[in-house]
C-alpha cells in the first residue's frame, strides 16, 4: 500500500446553516479501508495540478478534486457546523509561528549577507582606510543595510520572546489578576508579531540581494530565495490587513484601547530609565521611544473616536498603525535590551556582545524608530485621501 | 552561416597602464572572416553556461570564455585606455533608463493589481455599503495598497519627465545660462530617477503581490514576474549606493549643496501657490512639502560641513539622502500637477481626470512625503550608529 495521505477540509453537511455558521472539518484520506475490509482502496480525492509559486517551493501547494467519480469520503472532526472554530485553534497558533518564520529568514538572510560582505572584495573604503579594494563591509552604506537587517530581526526576536513570555504568564502565572493582564498583553502583541516581523522579513531579505550585488540576483548564491520564500509570510494565515483589522477592531476599539494606553504606559517607564542611564545610545533611543510613543497614543486616540462613526477612515489607517505598534513594540524590546547589556557591560560580562547589543539598538532607534511619527500622519491625517477617490477612479 | 553575436568586451592591452585607465573596449564576435575571406569562421568566444536568475528570464546572463583555444579576436573600439570613458557614455544613458524602467514595471503591477480588486471578491465592506461580499477594492486598505502604487508611480514618472526636460534645455535651449542650469539640474535629478524610481518599484511591484493575496504567490498571475523582475534595477547600471555615492559627492558636496539649495528655493515657490490655492489637498501638500524641503536643506548642510572631515559619516547617510531627496522631487512633481488639475477642474477641463490627479497628489503628501522627515534623522543624527560598530562584529 503506498503511503497515505491525510487532506483536512472544510465543508458543509446538507442541510447546514448558511454562511461560516455551516462550515464542518472534515478528514479525508487519500486511501481508505474498504467495505470488505481491504486496505488501500482509492477514495476520490486527485491532485488535479501543482501550483508553480513564487517561493517556499519544497512545499507543495495541489489543486484538488473532491468526489468526481463516485464521492469522496470524508471523517467529521468533533461537531457538525464547528468547523471554523476548530481551524481556528489552529490559525491563531499559526498566526504567531509565521511571525517567527519571518524572524528566521530574515536570520538566515543576514548571515548570508554579513558572511558575503566579509569575503567580497570591491572598491576602496571612501576614508582610505585600506590602500586599495577590500571587503565591502568596509563601506559604510554595506554596514548600514547589514546593520538594518541585524537591528531589524533582533527587534522582531525579542518582541516575539517578549509575547511568549506573556503566553506562559496567562497560562501558568499563581496570579489570576496577573494571567488576564498577561493574555490582553499577549492577544494585542501577536498581531504586530505576524504583520510587523513578516513586513520586516521581505525588507531585510531584499536588503541581502541587495548587499550581494548582481550576485544576489543569481539563485546560486541563496540570497534571492530567501525574499522569495518571504513574500508568503504577509500574507498566509491572514494577511498584514488582516491582523492589521484584529488590531483595530478586537485588540484596540473594543477595550476603548485601555491595553493599547499600558503598553505606551511601560514604554514610557523604560524611557525614564533610559534617561537614568545617560549615556548617548540611551538618549538616543529615549527620544525615539518617545517620539514614538506620542504617536501611538494619537493613533489610538484616533483609533477609539472614530471607529463607530467613521469605519473606513479607521480601517485606511490600520496597516500602517500596525506597522507602526510593531515598530514600535520591537524598539522597545531593544530599549530593555541596551539597558541590561549596559549593566552587564559595567559588570565587565562578555564586553563584545554586550557593545554589540548597545549598537544595535541605537541603531534601531535612529533608523527604524524613525519611521513610526510618519506611520502617525498617515493613519491621523491620512484617512481622507485613501477614502476620497471612488472604486471605478482605479 | 548562423546568426553572428557581437560581444562588447572591456579588457586591457599589452603594457596598459594599471587600473582604470588601462583599460580599452573591444568587439568580439561569435564569427570571423577567415583570412581566405571566408565567412563564418568560429572565433574563440564560447557560452559555458546561462545563470539561474531571479527574474528578467527573458534576457539570459551568460558566462563567457575567451581565448581557451587559440585566442580570440577583438576588433579595438576608438582609441586604446579609453574603454571606460566609452562605456559611461552607455552607462549615463542607462542609469536614466533603469529608473525608466522601475517605473513601467510599477505601472504594469499597478494596472493588474488594480484591475484584479475590481474583479475579486472577498469579504464585506466594513462599512456595511454593501449587503454580502463585494469586489476587495472596497476594502480601505486595498484601496490605501492601490493608491500607494499609483502615486509612487505617478510621482516617480513625473520626476523623470522633468529630468528629461532639463535634458532637453541643457542641449537646445537658446540661451548658454539656462543650458547651463539645466544640466546641473539634471545631473542632480538622474541619481534620485534611478536610485528612487527602482526602490519604489520594488515596493510597487511587491504590493502588487499583497493585493492579489495567495494568489499573487502563485507565478500564474504574474503579480510575482513584477517583483522578481523589479529586484534587478536597484542593483543594476550602478546599485543603489553608488547613485548615492555621486548625489553625495558629485552633485551636493563639490559646489557646496548650491543645486540641492536652488533645488529647495524652487520647492518653495511651489509651497507659496499650494497655500495660495487654500483646498484642502493643496494645503496638506503645501505642509508635508515644507517638512520635506527643511529635511532636505539639513541633510544637504551635513552633508556639506562634513564631506572633507567625516567621509564615513557622510556615506552612511546617503541612501536615506537619496531616498530624501527622490521621495521629495517626486512629491515636488506632484504637487505642480496638483496645482495644474486645480485650474483645469475650475476651467471645466476632464472633471473625473483632474480630481483623480488631486487625490493622488493628495494621498502622496500624506502617505509617502510624510517618510521624509524619518529619513532626515537617519542621516543627520544616524551616522555614528552605523560607524560604530567594527567590521568584525557582524
Amino acid at each position: 500500500m503506498a503511503e497515505n495521505i491525510v487532506h483536512l477540509v472544510l465543508a458543509r453537511v446538507a442541510g447546514a446553516p448558511e454562511g461560516v455558521k455551516g462550515i464542518s472539518l472534515f478528514v479525508v484520506p487519500k486511501f481508505l479501508v474498504g467495505a470488505d475490509g481491504s486496505p488501500g482502496v482509492r477514495n476520490d480525492v486527485h491532485c488535479v495540478s501543482i501550483e508553480h509559486k513564487l517561493g517556499i517551493k519544497a512545499s507543495p501547494t495541489a489543486v484538488l478534486q473532491f468526489g468526481d467519480n463516485d464521492g469522496a469520503v470524508g471523517f467529521l472532526v468533533g461537531e457538525e457546523n464547528r468547523g471554523l472554530e476548530y481551524m481556528f485553534i489552529m490559525m491563531n497558533a499559526a498566526r504567531y509561528a509565521v511571525g517567527l518564520q519571518g524572524i528566521a529568514v530574515a536570520e538566515r538572510a543576514y548571515q548570508l549577507a554579513a558572511a558575503y560582505a566579509k569575503e567580497r572584495v570591491q572598491g576602496r573604503p571612501v576614508d582610505g582606510s585600506l590602500p586599495g579594494a577590500g571587503p565591502i563591509i568596509h563601506h559604510p552604506d554595506v554596514k548600514r543595510m547589514l546593520l538594518t537587517m541585524r537591528a531589524m530581526t533582533e527587534g522582531c526576536r525579542a518582541l516575539a520572546l517578549a509575547a511568549a513570555a506573556e503566553y506562559d504568564h496567562a497560562h501558568a502565572h499563581p496570579d489570576a489578576a496577573q494571567r488576564k493582564r498577561s493574555q490582553a498583553a499577549y492577544e494585542f502583541l501577536v498581531p504586530l508579531v505576524k504583520g510587523f516581523s513578516t513586513e520586516m522579513s521581505l525588507e531585510v531579505a531584499s536588503l541581502g540581494v541587495q548587499v550581494h550585488g548582481g550576485m544576489g540576483f543569481i539563485e546560486e548564491t541563496g540570497a534571492a530565495q530567501y525574499l522569495r520564500d518571504a513574500k508568503i509570510l504577509s500574507i498566509y494565515e491572514g494577511t498584514t490587513a488582516i491582523q492589521a483589522n484584529d488590531l483595530v477592531g478586537r485588540k484596540t476599539a473594543r477595550d476603548g484601547g485601555a491595553v493599547a494606553r499600558s503598553f505606551a504606559a511601560q514604554i514610557e517607564a523604560t524611557e525614564d530609565a533610559l534617561r537614568s542611564s545617560g549615556s548617548a545610545a540611551a538618549l538616543a533611543m529615549a527620544r525615539r521611544l518617545g517620539e514614538g510613543r506620542q504617536a501611538l497614543l494619537d493613533v489610538v486616540a484616533f483609533v477609539v473616536e472614530r471607529f463607530r462613526a467613521e469605519p473606513n477612515a479607521v480601517f485606511a489607517g490600520s496597516v500602517p498603525y500596525l506597522l507602526l505598534a510593531g515598530n514600535l513594540a520591537a524598539g522597545w524590546q531593544l530599549a530593555r535590551a541596551l539597558l541590561v547589556a549596559e549593566r552587564k557591560l559595567a559588570a565587565g560580562e562578555d564586553a563584545a556582545f554586550m557593545r554589540a547589543k548597545i549598537a544595535v539598538a541605537r541603531f534601531y532607534a535612529e533608523h527604524v524608530l524613525t519611521r513610526v511619527p510618519g506611520l502617525r500622519h498617515s493613519v491621523v491625517d491620512g484617512a481622507a485621501a485613501v477614502t476620497g477617490l471612488p472604486a471605478e477612479m482605479f
